[in-house]
């Protein structure tokens, strides 16, 4: 049904809309490509939150160009709108233009949205769903957990020694990974907002902004578990509580005297505070630690990123606490990336929950 | 100076080599194949302990089928012997056949074989040293460091959960991982010795024999270390005393009325253990557990396979026992192989000591 230069071209799409992920959410990234002739002739995609949809993007640069698309076809990763929200309907420009067929990796999953496909066909345009849907729903994995399940996506990282600790007896933790650090940072660009345990604030004071690759943003939303409020009372002397990102913190008291870009929340349990993240419109979050917030959020992860630094520290600080499961305790996850640093002593390994694999 | 043809034929002769690992020990795994013009007329390797060296294979095997091996080239993964052991000089065979020019893998560490490439070299036949050493090398690991540095070759292997332990809070350790156990039994195949503490054969009554791979032995030698003579009180009830293989126990008392195949000797100490084996003739030493073992053998261990179930366990037990290091002290050693299990939920860290990489 589908032929090697739809793939060709869908891939194009998918690989322009992973440009938008981190700078739209909790938008879905998606791109397009319009093809005549067997040659594309225009591309574009989603490239920050309120900005156009990718669809109207593409239109937009051929018009620039003076590029006519009558007759055309337009490749996009995401069926296209069908109502006025930020920006008008995408459905309504393609008509429009006059764009002939219209294939789409993967349906749209928000109701909000419209049928996009029936109004493309009603208009006689010719429309085919379905190709490289996987990759394409990879790329908006965050976007589909949002909208079907009215949570953000949550990610768990952990750095670890080959033999489970995250830090050692002195309770010292950096850098137990270095080489791979990068991929932390890219981690917190893709991500909506970080979530970290007031522990790790007041032991680590890390800055949790993004670094070491290159950014549009400066730093995710930075989310502090703190029910004590014990990082509150000295918010001036934490790195988290720069003015660089919103900072939302968990707390028992919301009482207190803090500056406008931080907001405190009363919640404690991680089902109601993933709960709070949905409804403030954040659709993913990565879960940075201590060993509590770990074992907390574990049950609610979809996707665990567990760097392995060559240390064996023995007497330290477990990855997980308070948990005793028996070896046959189902985890229900599945190995879908692993990767070597270059220096040879430090190893990654990505696992996804069953269900999404 | 080698041609593309010769690392070809040398590949050949180290996959031959490759076939004796295991059944040799503590003799060298060696490969050799014989060339004339442009093709492989015979090969042979060094089959099984007390049997004859590749290099007299090869040209028995040529002459049983009257080939005549005047003027071809030999390959030969280590230098051909020059005195009399089991068998006789493989260097006067060679010269007598009318070999005319021998490309080698690898020079013989050990000085009791006699400078063979002088006495070919006097004989007019052009000899070459070098090629696809390393490779050579890696096969012949544990002869060489058998050699060199008068100890076995010590290989570490444990399988933990992601969160480092290799039992959950009730003991149990079978299996943590499940797939990739057939390594392990390769392992077994390929290693001289396996070692573990009275502690795992009380626990686990483990077996310590070659069961999921074909092996052209049943199991291993098999090292108990037990001081307190634990296992040595029962040893009928404990798999790891059948007959099938050699038996060596560490103890504190050697008086125990044991059977013809069980061996106990009094050492405690792991360097005077490892040196006990060497005196024994044992060059390859895989050891098995439990967490006191592996922290007293992982200064002394040149090689770790670590296999890691996707588990969290919390409460259990620590891949090592009393050790605490802070997250600054060296580890030495560095990836050689990953692995990823076929059902996505273990994998394989294979790592070295850094000076041997």
């Amino acid at each position: 049904m589908f032929t090697q230069q739809d793939i060709k071209f869908m891939k194009r799409a998918i690989s322009l809309a992973k440009r938008g992920i981190g700078y739209v959410n909790p938008n879905p990234p998606v791109g397009a490509v319009v093809v005549k002739d067997g040659m594309i002739i225009s591309e574009g995609y989603h490239e920050r939150y309120g900005g156009f949809h990718a669809e109207r993007n593409a239109i937009l640069n051929a018009r620039k160009r003076g590029v006519d698309l009558l007759g055309t076809t337009m490749y996009v990763t995401l069926e296209p709108c069908d109502h006025y929200g930020k920006t008008p309907p995408c459905t309504d420009l393609i008509i429009e233009t006059g764009i002939k067929r219209v294939i789409i990796a993967c349906r749209d999953p928000n109701p909000i949205s419209g049928d996009g496909i029936s109004k493309l066909q009603r208009a006689g345009i010719e429309v085919m769903v379905g190709l490289l849907e996987n990759e394409a729903k990879e790329v908006m994995k965050f976007f589909i957990k949002f909208i079907t399940k009215k949570l953000p996506y949550v990610t768990l990282k952990y750095a670890s020694s080959l033999d489970g600790k995250i830090a050692d007896f002195n309770g010292n933790s950096k850098w137990i990974t270095n080489e791979l650090r990068k991929v932390v940072h890219k981690l917190r660009r893709e991500h909506m907002a970080v979530m970290v345990g007031a522990g790790t604030v007041l032991k680590d004071n890390p800055q949790l902004n993004i670094r070491l690759v290159r950014s549009k943003k400066r730093a995710p939303i930075k989310i502090i578990l703190d029910w004590e409020g014990k990082t509150l009372d000295r918010c001036s002397e934490q790195n988290v509580y720069s003015p660089e990102s919103e900072v939302i913190v968990f707390s028992k008291r919301v009482d207190y005297p803090v500056k406008n870009h931080v907001r405190i929340v009363k919640a404690r349990e991680p089902i109601e505070i993933l709960k709070t993240l949905w409804t403030l419109g954040i659709d993913s979050v990565l879960v940075e630690g201590g060993a509590e917030v770990f074992t907390e959020f574990l049950p609610f992860a979809d996707e665990i990123y567990a760097f392995y630094g060559l240390k064996v520290l023995g007497d330290g600080r477990d990855i997980f606490a308070g948990i005793s499961n028996t070896i046959d305790t189902p985890f229900g996850f599945s190995i879908t990336k692993t990767l070597v640093a270059k220096n040879r002593s430090e190893f990654l390994v990505v696992m996804k929950r069953c269900s999404q694999v």
